[in-house]
């Protein structure tokens, strides 16, 4: 008889485990149970298609469930899995359109439950026009809303990613937008003179971003509609409002079932990305990484993680047996919120001053083309280097390339270079693309220097 | 007495290496000896400030003889080094304003000689509209002749860097350009597909490439003006010829006064940058590397690798100790022809068939944004991988984002990385800055799937 994997989850982690899963083994029985009413959709791409930038609703989602029919894999949307039996590897179901529970059976199995938005401590979330954003169905409710009733001033608790993103994308269709971090700065995870450039950023753009401030309550009209947020120090007049406080891993499944959680809140694993329970590994948000900068536990809910999670969990589980591993993971990102490009790799100054390590940073103003091109774009990119043993920790870059530039520091520190080999770098060099030396080098350039201040001499690269 | 250092040629290396040179020891006297009128001169800006893209001339001039001079640095212009003692450690001078001749001294020698355009073996090249580009002065004469004259049909004879970037700024005058190149291919140095996406968008953008013929000889009218440029084949009306056949090593000051040259016919130097002469170090274009993938004597003269020699050849030289190394390259490169970048890092397949490497290679079509998002560039991404050790060799990219996605190569060749540990790289993810998993990651996975092939299994990941 065929073994049947089970994979409880059909965003990014659980329909690409399962694809692979497919290719690993044809024979393998494999079914996906997705809660939503769609399978296989791009979270990322929604604050796109509330401005318009993506026009096709469509197009956010990836592949149908027919689809995967055609690669025998069975994929179930409205039904949630209700309970992992572990011992008697057992599921129950529930299908959401016929309310109907029934039992399944699994041989191996893969986590993929993913993220929840986050919600903060909030009186009467519940009014008319205030949304979370993390499914398509979100979205599909916020663009009912809009078109409804062509809100013109929204605002935007929390500014994460999303929450960034989100304010790009309403100011896009001309709303007024605020938002409001109860951080002191907004983007908390970058060291603070990057902030301020966000914050001026969003200024220039027309948004308003009110931080410091923890919102206390949502204010509504007589109608029971939204009419005002209010932290202590005010309110600020709403007409739609999107709570972007965040995402927390979506465990309670794994952790019903007796697997082990980890120090983020999220599922533990081991390198093969397997749970504490016997044959079942997990992949994408709800799952804990290592920071392999730290060496701690970390926790990156982003689709391309996911991704790079379900290819070894699908593949692992499809063979029954561990030969894939998962290294870790240097929490890199990277977000455009108006025309400003903002991004990070490995630890902020703040962040390894906290793992205690001996920092050295570096920071250079540069510009993403030969500064005799028309076009360039101003770009700040700071690095982050131990002085003990001239390692890169981290990098953060705000401004034209960014994601070019971290990206060769993501890769740089996943190859353990020194910054004194990064000066060495031959990275590609003509007028069109950027100043004769990389921003990347002429940092590490000025972080060898301090690196020498600190050990009395020149540095020989090794 | 100030020990004294002099800098043969005034161009990238050069004056890099006379400044880190004043930086590291400011009581060393230094005296750069430029043959040009100008001194620190951008040759990469050349064929923009023919097509008006640049502007202002004077913005190709990074510094003045009177800039360094208040960094008390000599730079004297229109000086030709004629002859290098190195027994006595002089240097017998010419002033080309003067037609006088000197003889000067030096305790520490960098030579930055620099390359010189190579010329193929055409008849009678000295008619009036036939040009070279290496320095500001040959674009002076274009710009001059193209403002007196209004040439329409412009050859180009020979499709590097320069020839298919002058192509483009021809172009954007308006001119009708033909390319000749004497390979069978244009960007002789990629991989056969990646030349053919190339010329298609040279016919594309209204261009004409002639490929495998080689030029024989050009044809004047009775005035001795350019007419025609002929090859076997016939001719190619041109009221305009630009010879970009490529550059040679300037290495002639060197190689009489006995300085080893390796076997790329440039300059040999140690690791150090060392000269075999005695406190001769060199920079630059005149210099051989080694290519640190195949091992090999290689040659890449790019203004990015001038400035990072001259750094080591600077600090060295003021030091008078070999403090500082210039580990080697990977011939990593990028241009830009009309709108399609196309750019290369470590070995193409064929080099790496012949530098005996058992090939295993992976290519993917991709996008540089999220599917969803308007805007997006098509891209490819060609992997070349060693069969045997997983090790990255090469990268070729064509088309949206070819900088980027050729530096994150570059870097993860330089860190040694093997493509199945490129698989699991965390790189940075947003829709507006490239589909969910990088192409280049997305490359490494079909790579590793071939080496799946080649190992009959899968590759667990170290």
């Amino acid at each position: 008889m065929a073994r049947r994997l089970v994979v409880i989850g059909g965003v990014a982690a659980g329909t690409k485990a399962a694809s692979r899963a497919r290719r690993v083994d044809p024979d393998l029985e494999i079914t996906i149970y997705q809660e939503e009413p769609e399978i296989s959709q791009s979270e990322c791409g929604l604050p796109y298609l509330i401005s318009g930038v993506v026009e096709e609703r469509d197009d956010l989602v990836a592949r149908t469930p027919e689809e995967f029919a055609e690669q025998n894999v069975e994929a179930l949307t409205r039904h949630r899995v209700e309970k992992i039996l572990p011992d008697e590897k057992k599921l129950l179901v529930k299908n959401l359109t016929t309310d109907e529970e029934f039992e399944d059976t699994y041989d191996r199995l893969i986590i993929a439950t993913g993220a929840r938005a986050g919600l903060p401590p909030i009186e009467d979330p519940n009014l008319d026009g205030v949304f979370t954003l993390r499914f398509l169905a979100d979205a599909d409710k916020i663009l009912g809303f809009i078109k409804e009733r062509s809100p013109r001033k929204a605002v935007i608790v929390g500014a994460g990613y999303i929450g960034l993103e989100m304010a790009e994308n309403l100011k896009e269709l001309g709303m007024e937008v605020s938002l409001v971090e109860v951080l002191d700065r907004l983007g908390g995870i970058y060291d603070p003179e990057i902030s301020e450039r966000i914050e001026e950023h969003i200024e220039e753009k027309g948004g308003c971003a009110i931080v410091g401030e923890q919102v206390e309550r949502l204010i509504g009209d007589d109608e029971g509609r939204i009419r005002a947020v209010c932290s202590e120090n005010g309110e600020v007049a709403a007409e739609l409002a999107i709570i972007a406080t965040g995402a927390e891993p979506e465990v309670t499944l794994a952790e019903e079932a007796g697997a082990e959680i980890g120090p983020s809140g999220a599922i533990w694993v081991d390198k093969h990305l397997k749970t504490s329970l016997p044959d079942v590994w997990a992949a994408g948000d709800c799952v804990e990484s290592v920071n392999l900068v730290s060496g701690e536990p970390g926790w990156q809910p982003l689709g391309d993680t996911a991704n790079q999670m379900a290819r070894v969990a699908g593949t692992n589980a499809a063979r029954g047996e561990d030969v894939l591993e998962f290294p870790g993971i240097l929490n890199t990102g990277v977000f455009q919120v108006f025309e400003l490009g903002v991004a990070k790799t490995g630890l902020s100054e703040k962040e390894a001053e906290e793992a205690g390590f001996e920092v050295v940073t570096a920071a250079v103003e540069s510009v993403n083309k030969a500064g005799y091109l028309p076009g360039g774009q101003p770009t700040y990119v700071k690095l982050v280097g131990d002085a003990r043993t001239g390692r890169l920790l981290g990098a953060e870059i705000v401004g034209g390339s960014a994601d070019k530039y971290v990206d060769i520091c993501a890769t740089a520190i996943w190859g353990k270079l020194s910054y004194p080999d990064i000066i060495n770098l031959d990275l590609a060099y003509a007028p069109p693309f950027g100043p004769t030396l990389s921003p990347v080098i002429a940092a590490a350039s000025v972080l060898a220097g301090e690196f020498e201040k600190e050990t009395k001499g020149i540095r020989a690269s090794e």
